[in-house]
């Protein structure tokens, strides 16, 4: 059942048997079935599905090799590139393509009558949160990315794009671009470009422009429902005067107003198809931001440990006033250094560094122990004034300084952020993830309040536990309308089992030591998904109540991304998908 | 069934003859019974209401008088103090006062167990779209403002509130002033200051400062499902440390989070309690805008009424691109002149007035055909900067005047908006419903496109429409981040059942006309959601067909708001409550 190099790794799920294979059989057997499927059945499904989608866009994953590539540029779409667990643990059985809208419907018909699984992603590369690998191992992958990949419109005096799930951060940049709109419009984007915009939204991911919530920012949706239904959501529900009943219902013209206005006309449904196992995604509207007619980024060096908490307090009113126009970071020393060189380049100690060598680091690369990158937005005068109080407010922190761009050409961060900052997609960060030798990192996310205390409090606690699992501590706050994403990056050696055994025990501490304090994940790692929603218990679990009633209701047989944020439709349980370290 | 005064109108739905008065009846019989109800079964249920709230807190409405007066400050809470169809058509069979969250939790398991459906308002000041009333005649109202009316939390660091259904705008402000917070906070306030903020913006009303999406700018919520069960949406599901098991889940401390994080983790589902059925929102987070430091409103006056689509066209730049920071309004003449002066006061013609006479009303105000009324927020730097921009815009515009407030201390309505920009709740623009005698209005609200052409062919449909029914034109365009909520209020003699004849036959054809140009409207009134609702049917109802399917899992014996927004729960008949004119 597992290949021999996992051999000796656990499987905590059962694989049944199936029947030998048959003589005619013309579908690989794959490393793993969907639950309840023998692979005489699994053979029969992947021939229906083949029949829909072609046969070229079907993979079944047969062995180790199908995993295709583990790099950023060319993940593996059936697991998750940085594996937490063993490489083989969550995988797909097979990886279909639809090529359009009515293969997705087809699929999910075809599903519900096997009763088979099925994965959603859209790039697959969802890095630190589990790639494109699914929850459930055996669970069909849909690359709804590969053949969906068109920016259906972009329009300049309503400043939106209308997206299909293949659509990239870069792509949609370099369409404007290529279309002399750039000029105009910019998109929101995050440290990477390379990710799908509708896949990134829907998982409610950030960037840090003044549009920076990319799930605010999103304006009407094309889904289908787990029985394949299509729906629009908002105004798209109101079907345009140019409705042609000759076409099918995803080419019909759409509403002119789908992308302009989110909320429609009762209940305002998008919501529960975000980090959600209700619907797929196959269109999206993303407000663009409108060229500010000015722009500035800048730097501050926020020179000791300690200043942390005096730095939140004075970013606080700044961005609750609206000052700080756009979502800011405050970043530890080593997130900067990990771009900039790997870990051999800076010691060859093993343990964690201690505040002597952080703060070497920090004065080897001309930086403070934290540094914040902001940017100002408007024309001059806008700016100016905006300036004058940021600058203001942080002088009280002793020995802070202050650096535009242009006074620090050779800082890579800098740099980067200099063009993030204004919507310009960069790679550069994948950077920091070779930190350790076969680096992969996941993520503990928790939402901070913006006050110095809740800061300090959780900075003390990640970076405790961080070394005493043998792990650097590196991080950053991000700061939104009123809260922080607090962003712990977890490196770890992907092909060392104790390094990712390590990490694995240490983000499962973490939510724990989270929890105990009241704070909570916004997103999660695969992994991960079961004990984070557990933590999210109000009154006997009575959301997980609710949104088991809405799966339940939606999909019956449970077919759509089963165990998605630790929603368990009625026929699966959980016990049996367990995962352990 | 029904009262002498309504005798000779039609009732257009079967009420159940029920038993004869029982001699030891200690609750009087309803003018109208719930659906499926004899009088003996609604004795009972009333006595085992009462048991959980005291009988103080339960009103039979027997008759008209029981409909309490029909004004702003004392609104009927049984019906709808502006009722488009005639008084007793749409009311409750008795209202209800729950003094706490068990109180609503209690009541929706009676409501469950005796199958009689319910409909929850907070104020009941819904103007122009049913105001208290309820869908199916005979349900029991929830009168949520009575008593849980408590500003909860008013957070200065966090700038958010935590509320009750009973706070009001005005309580609101009223808060800050008293607590001597107004110079640190501003509440985003709607045209006028009593409505509920809870109920206003789960009804996705919108107001006019910065802030002034209301949903966008909810976090958090506390909500008692149809069953009785209560969840706290977002963070608001993970406990606080400080959780007390020997406190009842409405009474536990709230997670520190709850009204900064709006998401939490997995599905998002504070949407589908939105123009909804599927829940009772008990507590609701509002972020407060932070005073920006620096405010100037004005007014721009348009002369001409062919202005309407240059002036479109000089706004949407302006406001796609934030110079315009705030939700600013376009208004038409006539709804100025009307908080100014009634009709008679300008005119003894009973047809539509024509050009000549709105332009000579616009010349005795000192005001154009099109008045638009905007805000600049921030330092003086920040808004001299906009100004400019602004000003320059609209001087292309031949014959624009450009006001501040202090040059026209005598206009009512720009002395208003001054305060209402900065969110300082009014009840200045009540006036505007006297332009008839007894006057009531009716709101037609549909999304219109930023563009000249779209604007121009609202206003010359929806004008014509008024004029051949016999009504002046009075609306505003509300500009908010990609959109404009076009508002046509629809004045009518609510005593003339001619003249509320009349209104309802517009709006049902201003409900066609839009659906064939692809416009729909965003809210509307009880007697027109079943019209608005069919017009949202994008390939074959589908969006519908997911409202019924979350409706019937999580209310399968339909007894919260049956029939809001056009959805039906499985064991009601829509036909059965058609609505006639």
């Amino acid at each position: 059942m597992t290949t021999s190099a996992v051999a000796n790794e656990p499987l905590a799920y059962r694989q049944p048997e199936g029947s030998a294979p048959r003589e005619s059989q013309s579908v690989k057997r794959p490393l793993v079935l969907p639950p309840g499927t023998d692979n005489d059945k699994f053979q029969r499904f992947i021939e229906e599905i083949a029949s829909v989608t072609g046969s070229e866009n079907v993979t079944v994953i047969s062995d180790e090799a199908e995993l295709y590539h583990d790099n950023y540029l060319d993940p593996g779409k059936a697991h998750d590139m940085f594996h937490i667990v063993y490489k083989t643990r969550l995988v797909s059985s097979a990886v279909v393509a639809p090529r359009n809208v009515p293969d997705v419907q087809s699929i999910m018909k075809i599903c519900n009558m096997f009763e088979i699984p099925v994965w959603p992603f859209s790039i697959g590369r969802n890095v630190g949160y589990g790639g494109a690998a699914p929850r459930v191992p055996g669970s069909v992958g849909l690359d709804m990315g590969r053949h969906m990949n068109k920016v259906l419109e972009v329009n300049v005096e309503g400043a939106y794009a209308l997206l299909e799930p293949g659509v990239t951060f870069s792509a949609l940049h370099e369409y404007l671009v290529t279309n002399n709109l750039r000029d105009k419009l910019w998109v929101d984007v995050p440290d990477l470009g390379g990710g799908s915009i509708i896949g990134n939204t829907i998982e409610r991911g950030v960037g840090y422009t003044p549009y920076g919530d990319h799930w605010m920012m999103h304006c009407g949706m094309e889904v289908v429902l787990p029985d394949g239904t299509l729906i629009r959501t908002g105004m798209g529900s109101l079907p345009s005067p140019d409705e042609d009943s000759s076409l099918p219902p995803h080419e019909q013209p759409p509403n002119k107003c789908w992308q302009l206005f989110n909320y429609g006309f009762g209940p305002y449904n998008d919501g529960i198809f975000s980090q959600s196992s209700l619907g797929i995604v196959v269109k999206m509207g993303m407000w663009l931001m409108v060229n500010p007619g000015g722009y500035q980024s800048y730097l501050i060096t926020i020179p000791r440990d300690e200043d942390l908490h005096q730095a939140i307090e004075t970013i606080r009113p700044l961005r609750v006033g609206m000052v700080l126009q756009n979502v800011p970071t405050l970043r530890h020393i080593l997130l900067d250094a990990a771009v900039m060189g790997d870990r051999k380049s800076y010691t060859n100690e093993d343990r964690p560094l201690n505040d002597a060598e952080l703060d070497a680091i920090a004065a080897s690369l001309g930086l403070g122990r934290w540094n914040f990158y902001g940017a100002l937005y408007g024309p001059e005068p806008v700016r100016v004034a905006m300036w004058q109080v940021i600058k203001a407010s942080f002088s009280s922190i002793k020995g802070v300084k202050f650096f535009f761009p242009e006074e620090m050409p050779d800082n890579v961060v800098l740099q980067t952020r200099h063009l993030t900052l204004q919507g310009i997609p960069t790679m550069t960060e994948l950077k920091w993830v070779d930190w350790l030798p076969n680096g992969a990192h996941l993520f503990f996310s928790p939402i901070a309040k913006v006050t110095g205390e809740d800061a300090v409090a959780q900075y003390e606690v990640t970076r405790r536990r961080s070394e005493e699992f043998g792990f650097d501590f590196i991080g950053t706050f991000i700061v939104g309308m009123r809260e922080m994403h607090h962003i712990v990056c977890i490196v770890f050696d992907k092909k060392d089992p104790d390094s990712r055994q390590r990490a694995h025990r240490l983000i499962k501490i973490l939510i724990d030591d989270a929890a105990a304090r009241g704070w909570g994940e916004y997103r999660t790692h695969l992994a991960l998904m079961d004990q984070i929603a557990s933590t999210y218990n109000f009154n006997n679990n009575s959301m997980m109540r609710l949104n088991e009633a809405i799966k339940n209701a939606l999909d019956p047989k449970g077919i759509l991304a089963p165990g998605k944020n630790g929603i368990w439709p009625k026929n699966y349980d959980p016990s049996m998908y367990k995962i352990e370290i």
